[in-house]
């Protein structure tokens, strides 16, 4: 983390006999719309014929070797920032079972469209010991990549993680993907949650997001600041959810 | 073309259920031998659970902007040079049918391992006025490309063409790969193919190629100097196929 991206390559897998190439235009018109306004030239890219669609961008950038931010450098007593609001894996779930309306669809599309540039400039002035983003293996999974090997613990405060309301209805009507599952199996041995946290918040915490957002570990007393800076940047639903402390065990508590 | 490759990320699809993860390490070693053997620095990767198993890299690299050879510009009067023999799709469709005999699969794997590195770097020396890469259209379907829009035509010598020879028999065997025929249909307009030209001759022309070589369009008067710098570079299987004629139909002929 801590990059400026610079070239970009698609990368497409498409039933091209059995849909209409249309749609295969509208993504890569989408994926195009974001790289301009990233400053992201595309160079080139790679398509192979295949049953499911699949896309993805191979993105190239720069960094000072001295300004990148790692995973795995957890400080205690740094305070965990959190860019965007969890639930988009369900209610995505949701969407492909036409279970959800078109104001929610449009919504949830602005938050997975939103950048995570204008979080990455503004954290770069703050004192900032790891940064990760949220993606495939949940809030929790990719907490977990973090805490694996940092040597300390974290605390999370389950009432201030921000969330896209509608995930817990969702998730109490079963939307959950089955990857939700896959990543809690794969870490709840490090993973404590308090009594009274609700199996379907449980659940929203192992949700796979699509283009989730920034995990941003900050120095204690400057946690405020750069919340506040965030939230006038316009970095909606930010908000800080807990703490690393100190401790060899390596276990995230969820209270 | 032209350019100097620098950073490379992994690309896997693969069915981890179904399949034991050693041959994802194989796959994954393989591709770090040849990036070192390119001097180019791995810096990450993706990989998504698919039922086919799927590996590429997406390189990033440097060109001076004066130098960048595009596949369009062919020169009437050039000589086309092809690096690399003809027929890996062929023979790994009888590889795949255990109709291959290990000395001819090691032969084939070798050919296709080999990087189009040298032959990149000895041609830089030389008046080329285009180059492309011969990989899933075929021989004809990439020289396609090179002619489109190029103002001019090309005729090849068939006789001339490098091939690996197991591949005439396995054509005749049936081993030609559906996308040969794809490769056909989408081209066979512009493509002229003198009688005397065997139909399994023709096949192997639209022969998906993996990892094959550099088509190369070079003056005139210094192809054979490039065609035995080839050789001497250790460019096994290298050859003179054909020329480009001065024409606006923009057609390919095999004589």
């Amino acid at each position: 983390m801590g990059g400026v991206p610079k070239t970009a390559m698609n990368l497409v897998a498409f039933p091209g006999k059995e849909m209409d190439l249309s749609i295969l235009r509208a993504i890569i018109e989408g994926g195009i719309d974001k790289l301009k306004e990233a400053e992201v030239v595309l160079m080139g890219g790679h398509s192979v014929e295949d049953k499911e669609i699949k896309f993805g961008l191979s993105v190239t950038g720069i960094i000072h070797p001295r300004k990148i931010l790692a995973k795995k450098n957890l400080r205690p007593g740094d305070r965990l920032i959190l860019t965007k609001p969890l639930g988009t894996g369900i209610i995505n779930t949701a969407i492909k079972a036409a279970m959800a309306p078109a104001e929610l669809c449009n919504r949830v599309t602005r938050i997975m469209a939103t950048l995570n540039r204008r979080s990455g400039e503004i954290m770069e002035k703050f004192d900032i010991s790891a940064c990760t983003d949220i993606t495939g293996f949940g809030l929790l999974g990719h907490l977990a990549e973090m805490v694996c090997g940092s040597g300390n613990s974290v605390t999370i405060n389950s009432g201030d993680i921000p969330l896209i309301p509608e995930a817990i209805d969702f998730a109490n009507m079963g939307f959950v993907p089955a990857g939700a599952y896959n990543n809690r199996t794969f870490r709840e041995e490090m993973i404590t949650f308090n009594p009274q946290v609700p199996r379907t918040l449980q659940d929203i915490l192992f949700d796979p997001q699509t283009s989730g957002g920034l995990l941003i570990s900050v120095q204690e007393n400057q946690a405020e600041k750069l919340l506040n800076a965030l939230k006038e940047g316009g970095v909606e639903g930010v908000a800080q959810i807990g703490e690393i402390v100190s401790g060899p065990k390596e276990k995230i508590e969820i209270k």
